[in-house]
């Protein structure tokens, strides 16, 4: 029996996740990852039922209950901390059949780490890909080749092989607001254990959501013109300047965070593109598609491109670009309608036109918790897992 | 970790897939079958690629294309062995990703039952499923009981556990014909070796198709009031009698075929019914959804079965009930859909209405192949793998 090899550049959420995955399905599995050592870019993710459901198939579901949050309930405030909206998730979670799991991601990278049955190759930045015959081969900086039947281009927003695959350059897209983000230790004054709270006001959010280990993932959104920077030592002031007035809750928060481990993001997206494949190479997860987090489908979609990806190379048999092509159309509307959909999301959040941000807010005030997850149930049962 | 235990009634083609998937999904499995001998009730099936892909993905592949025929095109002749239309099935493959494989019941039975890790408990006639708690027994006519956390009843269009799920008797239908089947060898004077073969006439059919180990499957459909019978040494003179004046190939059948290993059948469905599920009992495959073999699709809604169950008990995790009714729910329609195509090409092909018969010759002769490929195509591409 011929063993497809598969190589994986990448060995970030998608990466890792579809090492897994192969690797059950019987192939023989590569990954390499640029980095001397892996480094998640941001400090949580909100891994929502449909992202779980994927980790569910690859017997990772125990793993990822283990280091996720529980999160019942989700609630909207005004800056001045009025309660906007409060949503009992428990009727998305008996709709879809699953509860998301906010997690850590350094935590979900590990945990992917340890269940992906080889051993990540670091420090290899690939800098061209060949196809020869039924063959694709990977070039590192270097000096390293591997050659596999077919490869899969995880490398992430910043994507070196989405060039390949499109055959023209795309770059992401700043979409015009600053995120900073980090962990902080669970507490009541800042929210309820099992709530995600977001407070919403003057086109920003500051926002905290339970991961696993009795911590928080927090993040802020400000709308900011792109090339701004701040030093560790100044992002506290910068969110006091940003966040004065909000309620105590936030300033709270602020005093609180550890400015040294908390990012500071400008938020990119990219496409719709118009392919995911070419011959036996397919782009996975963010390098197709980063998404901007304002749904928090980014990882869950690099999940579902996992998912239908090991599908098709199990269960069709006409060739692996075959395969692969099936992938291609299986995601390309899935994903191009997440990443408008979020695109939007984060356009109306953010004030890019500000009557629409003003009636969403008018909205939150107004809206029945069933009306909010109905669409999140929408958005995760529109996916390829029921 | 808990691990699941299941208690499957029933060793057919449903039964055994769902023990093969589910162990693999590391649960306990126990197979028990009524039966002293394992002894499929046809000589042949076809597996469409819908039911082929289920196969694969539980690493079936490579065992189903050794013993499957290879089918590359079918063709209907007159009875007077006229071609009425030839239909390259090429197209389909390429469509659908995977081609399909007749295979012959025992050759895939015998593939089954050594795929299964366990061993099927033989000679264990189930009377009696009763639920209490989180568990579900099943109590045997030998006296043995076995209970689990769920039970598949997996028991085939005479199911007796069918009662138990929709709280009401639902026996098969007689559809006004009888099947006789069996195995030859393969002969280029009956049929291209690689060619689906159909002489339809009379409200009659007499077919042949190729199964794995040099054979073909033979089929002749005559609609006849229900109670007929014969003994196997009248087989060949009632055939002889039914398909008299028929082209040459189907009179060297009648000759050729072994009238003690031919089946004699009186081709009944069942449904389409309002429930699969009862709390801890799933109905699968024929128990649920009997169908007419017309469309080729009886097995393949069995593995479908298998596919969804296994799927909802992996990935969704509020209780195994839950798991149960999203199965249900995933399967109620396309299965009764397909009961009732199914149905409905019976009647065409037998003459319920003789004019619709007669249009239906009429447009095998005009009918582009295209529009055959397509309407298979539609019927595999409508399930749950894409």
């Amino acid at each position: 029996m011929y063993r497809l090899k598969v190589v994986v550049i990448g060995a970030g959420i998608g990466g890792l996740t579809a090492a897994i995955a192969l690797s059950q399905s019987g192939y023989e599995v590569e990954v390499y990852e640029r980095a001397q050592e892996l480094r998640p870019r941001g400090a949580g993710i909100s891994l929502w039922s449909n992202g779980v459901k994927v980790l569910n198939r690859f017997g990772l579901g125990e793993k990822i209950a283990a280091i996720g949050g529980q999160m019942d309930a989700m609630r909207y405030l005004s800056s001045q901390g009025e309660i906007l909206n409060h949503i009992c998730l428990l009727p998305l979670i008996e709709e879809v059949g699953q509860r998301p799991y906010p997690v850590a991601r350094a935590d979900l990278q590990a945990m992917l780490l340890d269940a992906y049955p080889g051993k990540v190759k670091l420090g290899h930045r690939c800098i061209a890909v060949e196809e020869h015959g039924e063959q694709v081969t990977a070039t590192f900086e270097n000096g390293h080749q591997a050659t596999g039947d077919l490869l899969i281009a995880a490398d992430g927003v910043r994507s070196t092989l989405r060039q390949y695959v499109l055959d023209r350059e795309v770059q992401p897209t700043y979409r015009d607001y600053v995120n900073w983000n980090g962990l902080v230790e669970v507490d009541e004054a800042l929210t309820p254990a099992n709530t995600w709270t977001i407070y919403v006001g003057n086109h920003q959010r500051a926002s905290m959501m339970p991961v696993g280990g009795n911590r928080l993932y927090f993040f802020f959104d400000v709308p900011l013109p792109s090339g701004t920077s701040a030093p560790p030592e100044l992002i506290r002031s910068e969110l006091v300047e940003h966040f004065q007035g909000w309620a105590d809750p936030v300033q709270a928060l602020i005093q609180r965070l550890d400015p040294e481990k908390t990012n500071r993001l400008e938020i990119s997206d990219v496409g719709p593109v118009d392919r995911m494949v070419r011959g036996r190479v397919a782009l996975l997860g963010d390098a197709a598609h980063a998404t901007c987090p304002d749904l928090g489908q980014g990882g869950c979609q690099a999940l579902e491109d996992v998912y239908m990806l090991n599908h098709f190379l199990l269960t069709t048999n006409i060739s692996v670009e075959d395969a692969l092509k099936r992938y291609e159309s299986s995601r390309k509307d899935r994903t191009s309608s997440i990443v408008k959909k979020a695109r939007n999301r984060a356009e109306v959040i953010h004030g890019k036109d500000p009557e629409i941000t003003a009636q969403w807010y008018d909205q939150l005030r107004q809206e029945a918790p069933s009306a909010v997850t109905g669409a999140i149930a929408k958005t995760i049962l529109t996916g390829p897992l029921q």
